[in-house]
C-alpha cells in the first residue's frame, strides 16, 4: 500500500425530505446565488422545495448551466456574483452544475485578471467561496469531492481543476429525485460511476486489500441495482443504493494508497470535446479497447475483478481477465449504452489521430497507472473503439 | 435505507515516515501536551520520532494513561493543561490514550465544576480543545471518530461520550508501529475491529446494499490478514491492511443509514468493569451467546454473512446462520482469544445477575437494534457465556 493523505470534510445529508434542512446548513445572513441547469428542477418539484427552504435568505438565481459546464456561461454567472455581492453558492443539479459551481467558488476569490488561468495553469484552489449542493442526478460524485471539469467551446477544450478548498460544505442527497430522471441520464449515471471505480481499481495488484474490496463492493452494488433502477426509477430503495454508490465511487476513499489509471477519462474527454457525446458514453466506448490494449499489464487485476465481481471462478488468469472485459462491455449494453464510436457518429475516420494530436498538445504523453500510455498508444486504443 | 447525516473531518496521514509530518499539522506556536500510555513508545522508537517532529514546539508531556482510561488519571492531566496553558493536545497511543485525550479535549473547555458530568449527564461535546493523534495500536477506530469510553475505578463504571467537536484534527497512521505490538494486543485489535463491524451489520436486512458490502469487505480483510499479522507483525503490507481496516471499522461510514446493535459492547463493558478483562476479549465472550440468543431476529443477516464472508453457499437460511456464528467463534479462537467467561475467571457465578443489575441501574433496559434486549435477556446471554 502506498502512503496517502485523506480528508473529506463534506457533510452529507442523505434521505427523503432532507432538502428542507438547507435553511440550517447555509450560514444565517448569507447572500445566496442558486445555480441550476436546464430547468428540469422546475418540473419535478425540486425548485419549489429549495425555494421554500431558502425563504429566509436573500437569494439570487442563475439557471442555464449546460451539460459539460461551459466557461462562457460561467463567466456570466461570475458577473452576477460580483454585482450582487454574493457570499454563498448553492448548486442544485448534477455533476455539471456542481462542477460549474466549483469553478465559480474558485473564480470568485481569484485575484488574477483571467479565471481561465485556474484551469490553464492548473492552479489548485486552497480557498474558495463556500458552497453547498442539492444533488439531482447521481453520477459524477462531484457532490463529495473537490474536483471539477470545465468545458470551453470556443477552443474545444475540457479541463480539470481542483484543490482542498473545493469540497462542498454540505451536499443534500434525496433519492426521491431519481424518480424523475430520464432513462438516458440514469444509464449515464450508472456507467459514469462504474467507470470511476474501474479507473481507481483496474491497475496492478498492490495488496491494498480493503481498497480493492470497497471498489468491488461499489461495482457489485451498481450491477445489482442497475436493472431495477432502469426499470423503475421511482423505487426509493433502489434509488438510494444507486445514489450512495455513485457518491462513494468518487469521493476519494477508494483511490487512497493505490495506483490509479484515468486514461479512459482522458481519451473520453476528447470524444466529448470533438463530438459532444455524453461523458459517460465516451467512457463506455474507450473502456473495452483500453483494457484489451493494456491486457498484459492489467490481467491480474482483471482476473480478480472477474472472480469477485462477476463470480467467474473457473479458468486461467487470462481466461478470467478476458471474461471480465466482456462482462464489462455486456454491462454497458445491458443498460442501453453502445460501446463503439461508430454507433455515435458516422464521422469517425481520423478520430484516433485527432485524439492523439490533442493529447500531445496538452502534454498528456504518459497516461495510465504506469505513465506508459503515449499519444501513439491512445491512437491505437481509440481506433479499436470504432 | 434510513436517512442519515455523515461528516468526518479528520485528516488521515497514512504510511511509513508520516510521523515527521506532525510539525506541519499542529498549528505553529501551539503549546502542546503530548499524552501517552505505559511507556512502550519509549522502547519502540515512536517517542523519539514524535519528539524530533515536535522540536519547534513548546511541549509538555503526560504519560501513564492506563488501558480503559481512568478518570482520576485524566483529572491529573487536566490540571497540567490548565497550569501550563496548553492549547493543543497530541495523543500518542492506542484507543485508550486517544479516548482519554478526547475526554481532556472536552473537559478543558467545559464550564461546569465537575467534568464527570460530561459522562454522567451525556453532554455532547460540540467544541473541544483541538487535538491530533499518532496511532500506535490499530483496534478501536478512535483515531477517526468522535466517541470515547472512559472508566472510573472508584465506582466501577465505564461511560461513553462524544460529539461533533471530538474528531481528531489529524491522525497519523504509520503501519510500521505494528511490528513492536505484543501478540496479545494484535489479537485484541483484530477482535475489537471485527466486532465493531458486526455490531453495525448483524441486525436485520434493510436493503442498504453498499453499507452491507463495505462491512463484509472489512471483515473479509481482517480474516485474510489475521493469521499473517499474528505470525509476523513486521510485515508492512499486512500491517497496513490491518491498520486501515481497524480505522474503517469504526469511523462512522458503515453505520450510516442502517440499524446498529451495540448490545455486545454494553454487556462487554460490564465484564471489563467487573473483572478487568481486556475490552476486545469481553466482546468475543458475548458475541456467540448474543447471536444464538437473538437467532430468530438476526438469522437473515447471519446467513448473508455466512454466505458472503465465509463462502458458505449450501443449506437453508438457518443452517447458514448457525454456521456463521460458529465461524465467528472459530475466528476468535484462531487468533488465540478464548470465548467463555470461565476461561478468564473462576469467580463467574452470579455474573449474569450482576450485569443485569448494573445495566438496569444505568437505564440500559432496551438494548440492540430492536431495543428488545432487556436486563433479563442480558442475564440469560451472559449466563450462556460461562
Amino acid at each position: 500500500m502506498r502512503n496517502f493523505d485523506y480528508k473529506n470534510p463534506t457533510k452529507i445529508l442523505f434521505g427523503k425530505g432532507e432538502i428542507a434542512k438547507l435553511k440550517t446548513e447555509i450560514p444565517e445572513g448569507s447572500k445566496v446565488l442558486m445555480l441550476y441547469g436546464g430547468g428540469s428542477i422546475k418540473k419535478n418539484g425540486i425548485y419549489d422545495q429549495v425555494q421554500k427552504a431558502l425563504a429566509g435568505f436573500d437569494c439570487v438565481e442563475f439557471g442555464g448551466i449546460p451539460p459539460n459546464p461551459e466557461y462562457a456561461v460561467l463567466m456570466d454567472a461570475l458577473k452576477v456574483i460580483k454585482e450582487e455581492n454574493i457570499d454563498y453558492l448553492l448548486a442544485v443539479g448534477g455533476g455539471s452544475v456542481i462542477d460549474g459551481t466549483k469553478f465559480l467558488s474558485s473564480a470568485a476569490l481569484y485575484e488574477g485578471d483571467e479565471p481561465w488561468e485556474i484551469l490553464d495553469k492548473k492552479i489548485p484552489t486552497l480557498k474558495g467561496m463556500p458552497f453547498g449542493t442539492v444533488l439531482t442526478l447521481p453520477a459524477t460524485g462531484s457532490e463529495m469531492n473537490s474536483g471539477a471539469v470545465i468545458t470551453r467551446a470556443d477552443i474545444k477544450e475540457k479541463r480539470v481543476m481542483g484543490g482542498s478548498g473545493l469540497f462542498p460544505q454540505f451536499s443534500i442527497l434525496d433519492p426521491s429525485v431519481v424518480a424523475s430522471i430520464p432513462e438516458r441520464q440514469i444509464a449515464n449515471g450508472l456507467a459514469d460511476a462504474y467507470t470511476h471505480v474501474m479507473e481507481q481499481y483496474m491497475t496492478f495488484p498492490i495488496e491494498a486489500n480493503l481498497q480493492d474490496r470497497f471498489a468491488e463492493s461499489i461495482m457489485q452494488t451498481l450491477i445489482e441495482v442497475a436493472p431495477k433502477i432502469m426499470k423503475d426509477p421511482s423505487n426509493y430503495t433502489d434509488a438510494a443504493n444507486f445514489m450512495w454508490s455513485c457518491t462513494m465511487a468518487l469521493n476519494g476513499l477508494i483511490q487512497k494508497g493505490v495506483p490509479t489509471d484515468w486514461a479512459i477519462h482522458m481519451m473520453g474527454h476528447e470524444l466529448t470535446a470533438l463530438y459532444g457525446i455524453d461523458h459517460a458514453r465516451t467512457l463506455a466506448i474507450i473502456a473495452g479497447p483500453h483494457y484489451k490494449y493494456s491486457f498484459e499489464k492489467k490481467k491480474e487485476k482483471l482476473a480478480q475483478y472477474a472472480e469477485r465481481v462477476w463470480d467467474i471462478r473457473e479458468g486461467s488468469v487470462e481466461n478470467k481477465a478476458h471474461a471480465g472485459i466482456q462482462k464489462t462491455i455486456d454491462f454497458f449494453h445491458s443498460i442501453g449504452i453502445k460501446t463503439q464510436l461508430s454507433e455515435y457518429t458516422t464521422d469517425f475516420e481520423g478520430t484516433s489521430a485527432e485524439v492523439a494530436k490533442r493529447l500531445k498538445e496538452k502534454g498528456m504523453i504518459a497516461l495510465g497507472e504506469h505513465g506508459a500510455i503515449t499519444p501513439a498508444d491512445a491512437e491505437k486504443i481509440v481506433e479499436m473503439s470504432y
